[in-house]
């Protein structure tokens, strides 16, 4: 492998002293960039893109091709899991992913198996493996799952939802069904970053995307219990190298102490709550990543800067902050904008980290 | 007026003792119901119902008749007073709430005024005058209103959104012109609350729906300011009692201390904080309002009285607990359901009520 040219981002997860603030941007792979779209057109559907190795690793370079990001972020899907156990993912027009076989009964969740991930997702291996290789050591490659509750919402739901209803009825009704499904999804997720990491992924980042519809109560039974055990069982140290991990909960900010006790390297957070509140809230425990409104993106370039040096402040000065947006770029966003926040973190953060050396 | 049978609802959200907890439930007067789905088809569509005080009383009550509830809300529409602004507002069957002239510009704020509750929303304050009648004192009738940011997110938008592109743009943009709109808007919450309190509402809720989109520092200012501001001009005694004013900020839990401190009498809660915690942050400073998992009522029977077990303990003993679901009731519930819930607040909480005497 080759030797790695910018390791900031790994740096800062792990609270190291670094130069400037590294930033990153949730969806930065994605439909705001014409060139992405193309790539996406060629593929025909989006399932092909995620499961062709060669396009898949297309997309993940080419805002790094536009920008001078900090790290990559695999391109891939979040519900490949349930797709390898047999569900059968597709992308229905307006209602977004659709599982042709939700599981919803104990007997479906019995038969439920772990996928191997060098048979059943050696897509998203080969993946990994072929970003590792085009980066060349430009910059750290990030793996990343679905969080165990995250994919039982999709898997028992069958789709997208407002309401939760067979989801939380499952819960409320079976909670141990739910529990032998979140068990098995566990398992599942902490062997595919496991390959990740030894394909290439260099950190690894855990999405619970709808933990955040949870009270406190089942987040901590239903959500968070899963990730800990995922924290316990990954390959933390890979080729000599520490390997971080981020978790994120959407609207988990409630949840960030108990968060940063699961033992992760970095806590995700959404826009809401301010840094300056997080870090005094959590200490030196982890690093904290986040967490720009998105909604900033559609502002003037001047507005722009101005937001990313408030939120540069509000970390303050010392190390363990990555620059990120406090959930994925929307699709209507100016890639001129984005480069305008890029640059702005990297020429307004070097008085926030000099006090480190 | 009728004197008033049953005054624990407003006994509660002045924090006095109460024999049984109070219970109402947002959405009480909604789709769940078949008497409600057969009034919405006698009206012919969403507005015709909301626009026509019979109607708009006959749904009212209708909740009241299968369940002891201990209060009554009005049924009629957030977006009233945009509506009556001259915005059009009409109901798409996919996209939901519609306006045909949005607001975009400052031109379009400038030219907007405040309406007069008795003329432009006259239907409204016929209905509260009719449903008092009606109700005849059996409880205490709720009105209501969006928030102030609320309306100004669809009022920008045009519609329903997941981005919130355009009405972001406008605060960040031309934080000014927002005020503009939000400062009528305030203004216009305020004389139609008032309005109707004047016609019977015995205490009023406003409803934040979008609040919890902003992050801090937007929030304060762009949404609690102008609650804030409704708070300090509503009239607080009419007829020689208290009426109690309740603030909902949805997904706004973050933010508990700063809205009991806006001089609100309760708080509602969505379902995600504990009330163990939210009662130890705020003290006795406000009343509490909720914050039952509404997707509890898809649980059997049973489940659903351990739950409201669990939350009527969580509060604890004393006063200043208002029984609700943490959202409104989703369409697909069993009304018998409810009435489970409902008959288990008023059997399960004595206990926790009679320390108060």
């Amino acid at each position: 492998m080759s030797l790695l040219k910018n390791d900031r981002f790994l740096r800062a997860l792990q609270r190291q002293p670094v130069d400037v603030t590294p930033v990153w941007l949730m969806r930065q792979a994605g439909r705001y960039l014409p060139e992405y779209r193309n790539t996406r057109t060629r593929a025909g559907d989006f399932l092909t893109l995620c499961q062709t190795p060669e396009l898949a690793c297309e997309v993940t370079l080419q805002p790094l091709a536009r920008f001078p990001l900090d790290a990559a972020i695999l391109f891939s899907d979040i519900l490949t899991i349930p797709d390898a156990m047999g569900l059968g993912l597709y992308f229905s027009t307006n209602e977004g992913p659709c599982f042709t076989r939700p599981v919803r009964s104990q007997a479906d969740i019995e038969a439920l198996g772990v996928p191997d991930p060098y048979q059943e997702l050696r897509y998203v291996i080969d993946a990994v493996t072929l970003i590792r290789k085009e980066l060349d050591g430009r910059v750290p490659l990030i793996g990343f799952s679905g969080s165990p509750w995250t994919l039982a919402t999709y898997m028992v739901e069958g789709g997208a939802t407002k309401t939760f209803r067979k989801v939380k009825g499952l819960l409320f009704e079976q909670p141990q069904v739910m529990h032998t499904l979140l068990d098995k999804l566990a398992q599942s997720v902490t062997v595919y970053l496991n390959a990740q990491i030894a394909a290439g992924a260099q950190a690894v980042m855990v999405f619970d995307t709808w933990g955040g519809i949870l009270t406190t109560r089942d987040y901590l039974e239903f959500s968070l219990r899963y990730m800990r055990y995922i924290v316990a069982h990954l390959t933390r140290t890979y080729d000599q190298q520490r390997v971080p991990i981020i978790l994120f909960t959407k609207d988990g900010n409630e949840w960030l102490e108990e968060i940063a006790a699961t033992g992760c390297d970095a806590v995700g957070l959404d826009w809401k709550l301010p840094l300056t509140v997080a870090r005094a809230r959590i200490g030196d425990k982890v690093a904290l990543q986040g967490n720009l409104d998105p909604c900033v993106l559609y502002a003037s370039p001047e507005r722009i800067r101005q937001e990313v040096a408030t939120l540069l402040a509000s970390y303050g000065a010392g190390p363990g902050h990555i620059f990120n947006l406090g959930h994925g770029i929307h699709p209507e966003v100016d890639p001129d904008h984005v480069a305008v926040c890029v640059d702005a973190v990297h020429t307004l953060s070097p008085q926030f980290n000099q006090q480190c050396h």
